[in-house]
């Protein structure tokens, strides 16, 4: 049984497997088949097929997707890799069993129930940091490695600094291992889950297909409302992606959504939980401390995260420090026996231009630096959140002050928006900064939807939010200079040049929206390699005359042999060559 | 009679002047009324309106929007300010009258035809720039001082220097005046126009009252299909704001399309043509000289240009130099004598990444900063374009050599995309690199639609186009630190973080879809005044929580007064702190 919407391949484009040093090491990426180049004689040249990083897991593998069925969800890719290491155990079932989570249409769960989760022994570390300190490249290196182009023992090194993270809890075999690090592509990350007042399970497994077809890197779990443990439970056995969450919300809906009652009993009951369903990295507002707090009194937009403003509430409530502060040696325990990689979230991060790198931002980082370092002695992944609202003369301090503080620690930020006065287009507000703060450093880039400060994004915002946000990484892996990134962008320049429209269509990051939007005006076939467009008809198409010129003077006039018009003997010369011109016959518009 | 579909009010808004020193100087803004803030006591705060720059022209004026017809065009704002000059005369009906140009639906044009053009007294200039230089603030800069909210010397002082101009031919009285400068806002462009394969002029005239409704502060008619003369008159009689054009696609056309029949008293011609019927700024591709061709012979993209391939293709046909170059200072006289503004075109600019900053761009520029010493020799007012496609890390170059090359003269840039792998999505990818070029320095943005490459843009991408690049012209003004700029952000992080709803959309650059996202979710009237949204939900609004504890917390905890957890002392206070928090008695969520 499956209530998926069956996703539908990209054209010309099939799944391709590199294999590694071992034979279970299939590393997925995306062929896009082009076709060749035609000159104006009729010779025929064929091009390259295109490999890109692929994100979509086994949905788009045309001979896996048959057998894919949700309910039962994806193969478990890395649990021979796991288990060979020989330092986990089984203790029987979920300590925290489902609570009878009521969902409005039943899913059959049973499946899913009979996991056992897997934890370190006592005593050991089970992290790939740990693992690329002891100088072992494991099999999840190289598959990351392999994805990126890159050498293996430079994925490990990379991790082993800390400058790296490779978030894959053992309790998600079914992930994909990727980077998330400045010396690699730029990553991104989509938010779903369901709030009290929208959305269900279905609603969101649907979502997360739909976010990696089209490129999302992770996926954020934020479900607030009903049936948290329940949508996590799907997301993660159907996730070919690392999945992040907020612990505290759930911790939260235990606790009857009162601040007061938060616990750091019930919280670490939290994380355990969803430490044995697989969540590859929790995000904790640990640096969020209580004397910051009324550092953001004098703001305009208040404190706007809302683990932050949880913890905030928590915090003045018995004004005691915030517990997830005072006990994060006990949750660096509980990561380092999952390999949950911790993202320490900016609690205090700005709301709005206005208060963009304000005092109380920048106390909140000095402590996430502390924790980086404590989190790094038991051999924790770690990664850092930032903002949110920054304007474009303020981004390269974000990154330069975090990395500084944070000693190159991974920066996960949110957008940022650059401006605040375009709600329903905040995917463009937000773009520009990403682009900016990915050029700059900052390894993974959190989405913004056209809804975001308007509501919960559907099927068609999530897809706009993310090719948004391929943009902007893309855009920073070129400035960056990723030979991964320069190659793309040459091949589609190549195919325009040459109207090779199809190829041009299959480049695009949405083939479907680039043949639509040509097919409005131009949609009969014989359009899709004709040598212009109806932007500007077969008169004034530059590309056009362009590539006439070069097919037929370009062998005449070279780099070497420029017309100097001055000079009198080189006179005659341009005589003769304009002769040859008006000779050569081809008409410039045939 | 008028075909206009009636542009609809924005909400909350309407249409008002500001006096200058003279009663027919009334500059136009949009006031947008805000609701008074309530608090949780109900006390309530008015918040002052926003005035905001307004590009809309008289259509949004609710006193004159039922007077106007399309058919007559708009009232001549300027006549009495030229003729009180007294350095013009008329010299009767257009030299070029309207050749039978056949429109699929015939439009009265009798109006139109009867227009008398003015041009210059033999032996004077009548720019803004020769006013400039001779110290004389012109009603024209006075105008456009008052909606920069600038001093109307600095602006009589940027036109003198050549670092601004102000567009405004003297046969286009209809013109609302405005400023292309660094240190001015960063201004807009919007291109229209038909193609040979569609669109009629009815629906370029829709198109510009369109575009300058969401924001335009110019438009250049690109029209290189039938009616070329005829869809120009309708759309200049009607635009409020300075229109461009490139005399050459029309010259083109009436070379029978042929580049080798294009000469110079064609072209001459087309010039005068043009003129008299009130193009403000001419892009003139005279900076591409025969021996930069071969230049671009090893790109990957060629010349992208549609003028730049036009002239290539005629400099090699005769293996001349461009006429364009050789003729420049008589169409500098022709400019002089209309105060039209040359628009120095980049005919060689890159039209791919791997193209970008090269040799024959640098060539181009060039001489582009020596035709800038020559126009300003004459008194006209000069802008240069520029490109284009360009990866992040190449755009403050651009910027940079264009300022020093051209003595600051303004830039104006087409995007620029940085990256070419998202058609479909072109706005966005151009709208990255716009903000970040408009922060740099550049003046004015020329918008790219989500059609860009794929075909021409219809009145639903005119609008992503606009609302794109207004949201990268705004990003840019703040990041220069323009006071107007901020006011709007915080205008509307204030009225988020108050949760007054109805003011967030009407403050959104498109109050229509900020309001339709958060209807799709919330429908219902309570929601506009909620203190939260779908988005999170009730419980989790990290506003809704920042808002009590500012309201309850904020009168006893100050900066002056933070808790420092280590004190003993301060600790029996942090106890007793804690007991107000409970004992003040309002939940944190009722």
């Amino acid at each position: 049984m499956s209530f998926l919407s069956t996703p539908s391949f990209f054209p010309a484009s099939c799944k391709k497997y590199v294999t590694g040093s071992r034979l279970d090491l299939l590393v997925p990426f995306r062929e896009i088949t082009l076709s060749p180049t035609v000159d104006q004689q009729g010779r025929v040249t064929p091009n390259l097929s295109l490999l890109v990083y692929d994100t979509s897991g086994p949905y788009t593998d045309a001979a896996l997707h048959e057998k894919l069925d949700v309910t039962k969800g994806l193969p478990p890719l890395r649990s021979a890799w796991i288990i060979e290491r020989n330092d986990t155990e089984s203790y029987g079932y979920c300590k925290n069993p489902p609570p009878t989570e009521i969902n409005t249409k039943p899913l059959p769960v049973q499946s899913f129930e009979k996991r056992q989760p897997l934890r370190a022994r006592l005593g050991q570390r089970v992290t790939q940091l740990h693992y690329a300190r002891k100088g072992i490249i494991t099999p999840e290196m190289e598959f990351a490695a392999i994805r990126e182009g890159m050498d293996p023992d430079t994925v490990r090194k990379e991790i082993a600094s800390g400058r790296a993270i490779l978030p894959a809890n053992i309790n998600h075999p079914e992930v994909e291992p990727m980077l998330i690090g400045k010396h690699f592509l730029v990553k991104i990350n989509a938010n779903i889950g369901n709030s009290a007042v929208l959305s269900s399970i279905e609603d969101e497994v649907e979502k997360m297909v739909w976010a990696i077809r089209w490129g999302a890197d992770t996926i954020m779990d934020l479900s607030t409302g009903k049936n948290i443990h329940m949508t996590r439970e799907w997301i993660l056995r159907n996730a070919p992606v690392p999945v992040g969450t907020v612990p505290l919300y759930q911790a939260l809906e235990k606790a009857g959504g009162k601040p007061e009652n938060l616990s750091w009993e019930l919280y670490r009951e939290t994380l355990i939980e969803q430490a044995e369903q697989g969540v590859d990295y929790f995000t904790v507002h640990a640096g969020l401390l209580l004397r910051y707090i009324p550092l953001t009194m004098g703001r305009l937009t208040g404190i706007v995260s809302r683990g932050g403003s949880i913890m905030a509430s928590w915090c003045l409530t018995y004004h005691q420090e915030n517990f997830l502060y005072t006990h994060f040696r006990e949750i660096c325990e509980i990561a380092s026996s999952y390999d949950i990689s911790l993202s320490l979230g900016d609690g205090l991060r700005p709301g709005s231009i206005a208060d963009a790198n304000d005092a109380a931002q920048m106390a909140e980082l000095e402590t996430l630096g502390e924790l980086t370092k404590i989190a790094w002695e038991y051999d924790v992944q770690v990664m850092i959140e930032g903002p949110g609202h920054v304007p474009m003369h303020k981004i390269k301090e974000n990154v330069d002050i975090q990395q500084k503080i944070c000693q190159e620690a991974p920066f996960y930020t949110l957008g940022p928006l650059t401006t605040d006065i375009a709600p329903g287009y905040d995917h463009i507000t937000s773009a520009i900064g990403a682009a900016m703060i990915g050029w700059f450093g900052t390894a993974m880039l959190c989405y913004v939807t056209p809804k975001e400060h308007l509501g919960l994004p559907n099927k068609h915002d999530v897809k706009e939010g993310v090719i948004a946000y391929k943009i902007a990484a893309h855009a920073a892996d070129l400035a960056k200079g990723h030979p991964l990134a320069q190659s793309w962008d040459d091949a589609m320049s190549k195919a325009r040049f040459e109207f090779r429209w199809h190829d041009q269509f299959h480049l695009s990051l949405d083939p479907e929206r680039a043949r639509d939007y040509h097919d409005e005006a131009l949609p009969a076939e014989p359009a899709k390699t004709a040598h212009f467009c109806s932007m500007c008809g077969p008169k004034f198409c530059s590309m056009k005359i362009s590539h006439e010129l070069k097919e037929m003077v370009g062998k005449n006039i070279t780099e070497k042999n420029m017309p100097i018009l001055d000079d009198p003997t080189i006179k005659t010369g341009l005589s003769q060559k304009a002769e040859e011109f008006k000779r050569s016959g081809s008409k410039i518009y045939p």
